[in-house]
């Protein structure tokens, strides 16, 4: 069934009117009839079915269990790759649960984004980011910010565990990283996991890192690309909390 | 380092040719010179270091120890999806360690792949998978296949274990299953991972599965795209398989 995010707090009978973006896509792409149901997540993150009325109005019917998200909070933080591989990373980490998905200015990033660009930029992708979790059937829509440096990032973000992926743990073998922390994180807790962009994570940037206790972990022993390696980890995520 | 798949068997001191896309890639594109050195995988799928002779040819240096394929043998059968998707499968299904990936053309698959293009299809994915392969720096590049039913693929494909993927059995809370099987497989077995197009798993591909006595697995409680699946299954492999 069609899901939608709108702004509006719900309650079961409650009626509401759609928002211009909203009634374009059921009204018009999916051609909705009154009479027809939808999910809707509300202002609270609550799930809803929703029938259309004849004024193209909407009656909410019931509130929907549901219980989607990842039990614990993850922050994709990734150098800045090219363009298209931003919007790849905001569809992909969206499907695969991530709470909120930032680019830094690595370093080694190949791509800049100009100052007067990025709300632009980030628009963009936080529409990429909404339509990945109605496809997903998620309840959140993951934030999707941008910070100059990776230190500015870490100083403004809030965490209780710091990971980075690091292609030379994997060739020092060190693969036991990752799962040693996602057996003693607990249910709600914050993890920032950092990704290095086309051109890796510089020395300087490994270094305050590990000032900072980040853990540095191996994701297998293949090279990942850089918009491949947060896909493997959140879903190395989700087998380790959700499928056991 | 770059790495190149060349056909012949080497050996340490061992001569040979550069074939032309090697040597239009290492000499043109890389500006490589004599005394370069590059990592070659022969046709036995074993590693070595060679340099660059001032004829072009190169000399082997010595034999490299890598241990990169994933412990069990996976063959990744998706449904055929529309093309961006299936290079886009056979590019990350390769950076992951899938061993063979497999299309059918499935009740529900939109799009159709004509017999008289099937192997200029076939022969473009076929290159995409030897370029990730060389990126992730594996030694094995998957082998790409096309079956025209379901039933067609499962009949010629050889297995130990066969597992659908099947949106249904994560709604039935039915999470657990991935997990018990990747706890139960042997290492070096072969194991089929079974993904709906675009349009999903029809429930007579599903009821021929099940007589198959095929493990019908959850991939978490999102909704994912046809092209993610995949990714996800590898990456639930590789945390289960190699990285405790």
């Amino acid at each position: 069934m069609q899901r939608y995010f709108i702004k509006p707090i719900l309650k079961t009978d409650a009626h509401f009117e759609l928002d211009t973006v909203v009634s374009k896509h059921w009204l018009q792409v999916m051609r909705g009839v009154p009479g027809d149901q939808a999910e809707f997540v509300d202002g609270q993150e609550n799930l809803y079915l929703g029938q259309l009325n004849e004024d193209h109005s909407v009656t909410v019917v019931k509130a929907l269990e549901t219980n989607v998200e990842l039990p614990v909070d993850v922050t994709i933080l990734s150098g800045l790759p090219k363009q298209d591989k931003a919007e790849w990373i905001v569809q992909k980490a969206t499907e695969m649960g991530a709470n909120t998905i930032c680019f830094f200015g690595a370093d080694w990033s190949v791509a800049k984004w100009q100052p007067n660009k990025l709300s632009k930029k980030l628009t963009r992708l936080q529409k990429i980011a909404q339509g990945a979790a109605e496809q997903a059937h998620r309840t959140h829509v993951p934030t999707v910010r941008y910070f100059e440096t990776l230190k500015q990032a870490i100083a403004e973000l809030e965490y209780d565990h710091l990971l980075v992926a690091y292609e030379e743990a994997a060739k020092q073998g060190e693969q036991a990283q990752l799962v040693k922390l996602l057996n003693r994180i607990k249910l709600g807790q914050r993890l920032i996991a950092v990704f290095g962009p086309e051109g890796g994570i510089s020395p300087k940037e490994m270094q305050f890192l590990q000032e900072k206790q980040a853990t540095v972990a191996g994701l297998g022993p293949r090279i990942l690309r850089t918009e491949t390696a947060p896909l493997y980890f959140l879903a190395a995520v989700s087998t380790m909390l959700e499928l056991q």
